[in-house]
């Protein structure tokens, strides 16, 4: 039997990745989500169809509405940064920054791997083509895997030893793309903007969506998701 | 002005007593509680009772339901275990362990400290006269410190160095009930029971309803939460 794996899954890019590469490894899926007050809910929709093309054996959309503490352009009424340059996002931790965002996420996900008995939470965090945040760091992810297994029941009486896994961690955009691709990702399914209309179609203006267009763009393929909507990369 | 700080205020006799230890510190309280599917939500009555007495700046109730995870007796329908030695417990984890529930709700705090940009989160977790969970010791409250320090903009920028303050981590339950007393806290309007009635009254049987008696005779006053029900100490 597959061993169980919790894989966070927002419906983005990376995660629909993470989710492929932890199915080729051969783990039993476990999708968790988060409907956390966030503008882009629209990536929800995608998870879903995602995790049900991906052949997860479950998938969990838990309800977290971090609108209570605001101080994110993602969950608070702060306008959404529009048209920076690539290099330029990386040189200070933007407003889209949500507070402690991936570790409320990855604590849920600990909770959840506990009860399934699995060992390996996968997460789609990314230190290189990122926008500059923090909780997206190997350093980050080694303390949270640190603090886990002192955390848990599983981890103290010595059942389990907790693994976050975080495959694209050291990928650039277009490595993540062609890795995807190679597994039979559908990018068309997924979606990347913080700013998205209602339709989900991208404002391809953000920072989330200038750097997918830049993965796109230095891979050497068209994004899937610009024909859906008929629109020209940026 | 008074710093601001984060206490995680769950309505017992352990939290409580943080908030007076807090208040009592100068700190600019904002008080956290969660109604997390808990069978024994009537600690967050007594939650909001608190808040309002003890002057907290604001108290927040987030939302998170634990129930989609299961795999806890206060979230899940499974026996509440009664009637066990205070030594017993300290042997085993029981099942009122609920997976990772401290790292959600330190997240959830560290989350909120940064928004205020507070220094100091307050937790009630206590490693002496505790039910045997892994998530009240002290080598995981400093693992937890370490990595949100590498979580949040606030520290890695350098403006905040978060610190998880367990002011009774090393206290018998007894010493946290002087101390409590000393600071003029009410326990009457303090709930610990893990499987009360609906209006509040204690059980006196699971592990938490013994281990606050025990509190109790050991520091040789009445818990007033009896007079209030009409009950005598078990």
């Amino acid at each position: 039997m597959s061993k169980p794996a919790v894989v966070l899954l927002s419906g983005g890019l990376d995660s629909a990745t993470v989710l492929a590469v932890a199915r080729e490894q051969g783990y039993a899926c476990h999708a968790l989500s988060f409907r956390y007050g966030q503008r882009h809910a629209v990536e929800l929709a995608c998870a879903r169809r995602l995790a049900g093309r991906m052949g997860v054996v479950q998938h969990v959309v838990a309800d977290i509405d971090l609108r209570i503490f605001g101080g994110s352009a993602l969950t608070a009424a702060i306008e959404v940064p529009k048209d920076r340059d690539t290099t330029a996002m990386q040189q200070e931790i933007p407003v889209t920054y949500v507070p402690a965002r991936n570790t409320i996420f990855l604590s849920f996900a600990t909770a959840w791997a506990e009860v399934l008995e699995a060992e390996d939470v996968f997460i789609g965090v990314n230190a290189l083509d990122y926008s500059g945040y923090p909780d997206c760091r190997p350093e980050y992810i080694s303390a949270f895997e640190r603090m886990a297994n002192l955390a848990t029941r599983a981890a103290v009486e010595g059942r389990t030893e907790f693994r976050i896994r975080a495959p694209l961690i050291d990928a650039a955009k277009a490595e993540i793309i062609r890795r995807g691709m190679a597994l039979g990702v559908d990018y068309a399914m997924t979606s990347s903007c913080y700013d998205p209309g209602q339709d989900g179609r991208p404002c391809l203006r953000c920072d989330s969506c200038r750097l997918r267009a830049k993965g796109f763009r230095d891979a050497g393929v068209p994004d899937p998701l610009l024909r859906r909507f008929g629109l020209t990369a940026p």
